[in-house]
């Protein structure tokens, strides 16, 4: 039996789960992710105390995933964002608490393994996860194994220069395909359009609008949202293409809030990619949207320390 | 003994090296990049052939670099920039001429295997070979690993997009890392800030213009120099963070004829770097010259297929 904690800068969510990486039971404590750090580790280790104790067998290995840069072979957590943990041997911590070999990975590492090890990705041996939501982030998995770098920081995809943006990213660069293909892009983008045109549009009416809102009313035809979807998809597309030269994986599979456009973001992007290939007549990536939703943080994690 | 071959568009170069890397001896004969496959192959099997009759000891295996794509586990050529060889098996092909096991790469992989094995990045673990010439190429190691990609068409560094440019790339995009950081790139570049503009520069001087030209004008304070010098920095900056960020390597070495600009394009290159990280508090990447020259196609052909 495994256990796989989601650590979030609002709960830490924590799953028991088996070989087969179905979830037996969840369990949960708010993060309260301004606390010290050593508050923040004994909640971590609580929540795994109280999956242990619902288990009938062993406890083999404990996965965390958080939302930061880890080091030194899935151990040491260098920094995380939005909660007040940096510098810290976390796997040390927590093995102390519980007394059970545990493991720390990126959190974008762990969602693109849970989609390899029973999700969209599950046929591939060489494939990516772009996570499309407020930013845009990913993993990358070449033959089995995850890209982490030499030093936790690799697999930044959506730091990727891939233009020139009428904004910085808040890396400190410009161009950086977060800035044209994530929730927040795409709603700048729309924001600007609409400021400086007065091009008539349905999303004139909206007083806050959302990302569905900007592929919905480009779906029905809406010109101005068709502007702002044909940018972000071609943008993604010049990424996608990126990886394709460097990585050539099998298989680029599409999850976080904005892929919710579903088929219709697949068709354009497929569409968009055809025309910038460089080897036209060599197969490439099948372009699709992930599978796992909210429970991937669990699982992933929990495969993650069993695969290492 | 290993025996390791360089197919390029005017020689097949071979050569008889030991395990340590060092070369015995060295047989080439034309490539007659036009003629029908089977005579090309023909002549790739007889300079293999010449050096086997050199070698006292056994040949254990033979590596071939080629400028193409090569797919079935290095062993199906797909293509081939400007040699009369495509959809072709070429380790049968040459097995069943010499009766040995053979193993074939693209040629920019084969030099980054060459530099990691006895060159610049031979004490890391996970690194990239950037070569700067008429277009940019590199290979990419990850654990000691060679990232081909899942259908031989990985690592094409130089077609990766960093920005817009004045002019399309040969691949049918527009901003190919490539078209700001080869020679072609900033020859362009420097051609049309000398047509554009009627600022006094030592390059007017010159009837054909080199990237040496260029770079010594810009050592020396020439003002179009440098501002062309400048623009290949940047975007060769920003794919090199780009590539920080994607695999957090612990090493990038460049070769190429730009790399003869020496430490001046290093410490050009790392202030540029400098300005634009992701994670500033996280170690990165060094940034090197490549040390092997002519020889390191022979060399990193011989232990590519020894690695396999």
């Amino acid at each position: 039996m495994l256990i796989g904690i989601d650590l979030g800068g609002m709960s830490i969510k924590g799953g028991l789960i088996n070989e087969d990486g179905k979830i037996i039971i969840k369990k949960s404590l708010p993060t309260g992710a301004w606390r010290k750090p050593e508050e923040i580790i004994l909640d971590i280790a609580r929540v795994i105390d109280m999956l242990k104790k619902e288990s009938e067998e062993k406890i083999e290995i404990v996965g965390v995933g958080v939302p930061g840069i880890v080091s030194h072979n899935n151990a040491f957590l260098e920094k995380c964002a939005n909660i007040n943990l940096e510098q810290i041997d976390l796997k040390k911590e927590l093995e102390q608490l519980i007394g059970i070999e545990t493991y720390v990975d990126n959190d974008a590492n762990v969602a693109a393994i849970a989609e390899y090890e029973i999700g969209a990705l599950k046929d591939y041996n060489s494939a990516i996860l772009i996570t499309l939501g407020t930013g845009v982030g990913g993993g990358i998995i070449i033959d089995g194994n995850v890209v982490r770098g030499s030093h936790g920081a690799g697999a930044e995809i959506g730091h990727m220069v891939v233009g020139e943006n009428f904004y910085d990213c808040n890396c400190g660069r410009n161009g950086c395909l977060e800035t044209f293909s994530s929730a927040t892009g795409i709603g700048k983008y729309t924001e600007k359009l609409l400021k400086e045109s007065d091009e008539d549009s349905i999303l004139r009416n909206y007083e806050k609008i959302t990302t569905k809102n900007i592929f919905d009313a480009s779906k029905i035809g809406d010109k101005l949202a068709k502007n702002a979807v044909d940018r972000f998809i071609k943008y993604l597309s010049i990424g996608v293409v990126n990886f394709i030269n460097i990585f050539d994986p099998e298989a680029i599979a599409f999850g976080g809030g904005v892929s919710h456009a579903g088929q219709y973001l697949i068709d354009l992007l497929n569409d968009e990619i055809k025309k910038s290939l460089y080897s036209k007549d060599v197969e490439i990536a099948k372009i699709m949207l992930a599978k796992l939703q909210n429970d991937a943080g669990i699982v992933g994690a929990a495969f993650m320390a069993k695969k290492l």
